[in-house]
């Protein structure tokens, strides 16, 4: 079986056979990073580019890993460290960097759409670490196979993803991917954090936060992205804490079954309160174990198809 | 057959049998880039360490590719994450890499000479990515490869270096290396960046681009540095396009059948028009692509050398 | 044999017979670094990460080299890089990398203590590359490993080590070693940077730089640390190099017998001048090439545990 596309640039209209695919193929990988020696020969000789024009942690290294531990040969590039001061266009340093023969690109962009302007100029499979305000699938699709290996399943499921919806690639992919395995989706939010006309995409809006922990089986988290301005779209990190941040508290009175999900980095004591975010009910940690797993899945079957 | 020196310093002085090594072993590594499996075990368990002292995009991660498809472990070294602050001088700092079992050494500064000081100072191999404004001599090495490639010779052909040759270590470089092959060689740009005496080099000089395009083979048009201050040597960006830049138009006129070379990074609109850029009669994109089989070529004698 | 810590945070406490095994498996990897091919598959398919909280050339190029000669897999994270300005703890980037199913931790922080903090919230070995003005414990061993094979033993040897012995971690890793291998250990400074005491953890204090040199077998120079203030605490460098700085002269004075050690980078013409620096009784660079083999030693004694 191969996936309908070459590329990975988001999780809209990519069918559920292909979501499956990966899902299953990452349980695979999940088990070798159980063992003591977590490599596989997989993509020997294959080289990745890791192009960052975004700082980040996780991500970066979580690819890199994922990459390494199929033995692939990986070269990062940053923006910190190369010559984009020179003057040249981003279509001519990638249309360089092709041609050096390059198997694979990752990318993270602050502008939305990179990824898909990067598969027109270059023949390497693309993969979107996140692009602007758009997408970030290896975010969906890790926290759905953080789902379904604690619930067994993602048809039928209340999925909830509370925060900044409006400004996050993260609630972009899994909204689209949970709606193609069968999960019904709703948001949560501020009036200011939540996209006007979003029920159009069939997502149900929780206007208290109370009701979208009462009546859902999972809820993910999004980070108050500070760093992106978000500031000027609540009050205070006090109210937005009071009024839709997670606690203990709330969990215990509202749904002490409820599974919670957050993509990472934790503001503690602003999204989720400290108490919650190391409960019995989250699964944040085992999200980024999962994270390589789906993502050796993704550079397995885009690297090797033919 | 084995190289002369077992440094790669510059052209000037290398004999055109070396020259002709090196191009030669370089076409068979062109064949394995078209591999799916581009990699080789050549270099295994020789450690080579990537000493940039000035920020480089392309230069630097095609030396990092060839390393890695000959198998040698890499080390990058560059000065925004070092501790070249804590008031080292180059020197201790060079011997210590050295010190700890390096087998070469990928040097580029902002100081001309620097790689000749570094073979009296450590017992590596140690290959030149540009030193100042001395010389560049993987990348003339890799002009003289491209043009070869296409045009089947290098011997008899009539080749000129376009804009701010002294303040070119390309330009050096390829002058050396080219005439060596038995190339005509010419230079062309406003007086104020053509070295006063560059006649005594064996090499013509061209007052006007359309005479230089009529009576040449080969055009390498090298970028405006603007980044090294070329904005003061020219009235203005637009005045040296408008005289000196490399249109389609001037290229129809003059000789359609020219080939044209560009270092990169393009400063688009200026050296060279846009639609220039992406014609025909050039081969920007093979010169990277050759760039990676001609440092797999150097490093490979060089490394494997007794 | 195996060690009785699976970490290596410090020299303080850890057992002679351990300190042996190391120094006694570095010797084995020493060889190696002598081999035409310098590597051994020892940690295949091992994950390392290296977290530098402090920029560091020797140091971070010494523990890369160590575990690709180990062909063990790196990831480097260094603030530079990475997103740590997005208000995420550091317990929980640690804890996120951990969850990645890395193996070993090497870890360079400006607060003492982090190594040990460390060990509580990941399964990983932590080996602690030098944490604020706590310890550095692989400079402590390869200070040991040198010593001895230059001199032949340990065991009774007088070592003095010389400078701003309060703020360095460099000093209290020799201290502790070299008196678990039955070394007779002193101390050497002006009087604001020999902390107050240190005579109870059976250290001589010497106050006269000639009285050192004459009756000790070993001097280890530190370096002064302008990038850490050390200024404010001499009056200036000239006089420091004045009162205590080694000279050639001193060593012929008094004792020109006596091995020199400095950790680097040298500051020259402070703590020592420029021709003792590079004279005969100094092994500086035989310090850098052991300390290869002693953090491959420390490696493999940690990774490879059970």
């Amino acid at each position: 079986m191969a996936l309908a596309s070459r590329h990975l640039l988001g999780l809209n209209g990519v069918p559920k056979e292909d979501i499956q695919l990966i899902l299953d193929t990452a349980r695979t990988f999940r088990e070798v990073l159980e063992r003591p020696i977590k490599k596989v020969p997989t993509l020997q000789g294959k080289t990745i580019v890791n192009l960052f024009y975004e700082n980040s942690t996780r991500t970066r290294i979580s690819f890199e890993l994922a990459q390494k531990r199929l033995s692939a040969d990986t070269i990062n590039f940053s923006t910190s460290t190369s010559s984009t001061k020179k003057g040249e266009t981003f279509k001519d340093t990638v249309r360089n960097i092709e041609a050096m023969k390059v198997d694979m690109i990752v990318v993270r962009h602050q502008s939305a759409g990179v990824p898909h302007y990067l598969t027109r100029i270059s023949n390497a499979n693309i993969i979107n670490a996140g692009d602007g305000l758009h997408e970030h699938p290896t975010q969906g699709l890790l926290d759905m196979y953080s789902i379904n290996e604690k619930l067994g399943r993602l048809e039928g499921l209340n999925v909830c993803i509370v925060g900044d919806v409006a400004h996050s690639r993260v609630a972009l992919s899994n909204i689209f991917g949970l709606k193609t395995m069968g999960a019904n989706v709703s948001v949560c939010g501020p009036a200011t954090m939540i996209p006007i006309g979003i029920e159009k995409l069939g997502v149900k809006v929780f206007h208290r936060i109370d009701d979208a922990i009462k009546n859902n089986d999972v809820l993910n988290v999004l980070r108050i992205q500070l760093e992106r301005d978000a500031g000027r779209r609540i009050p205070s990190l006090r109210e937005y804490h009071q009024f839709f941040g997670i606690t203990t508290d709330r969990i215990k009175n509202h749904n002490p079954d409820i599974l919670i999900l957050h993509p990472g980095p934790i503001n503690r004591g602003v999204e989720i309160s400290s108490e919650a975010a190391d409960g019995p009910y989250q699964i944040i940690l085992d999200q980024v174990t999962n994270g390589v797993a789906v993502r050796m899945a993704v550079l397995y079957l885009l690297g090797t198809m033919h």
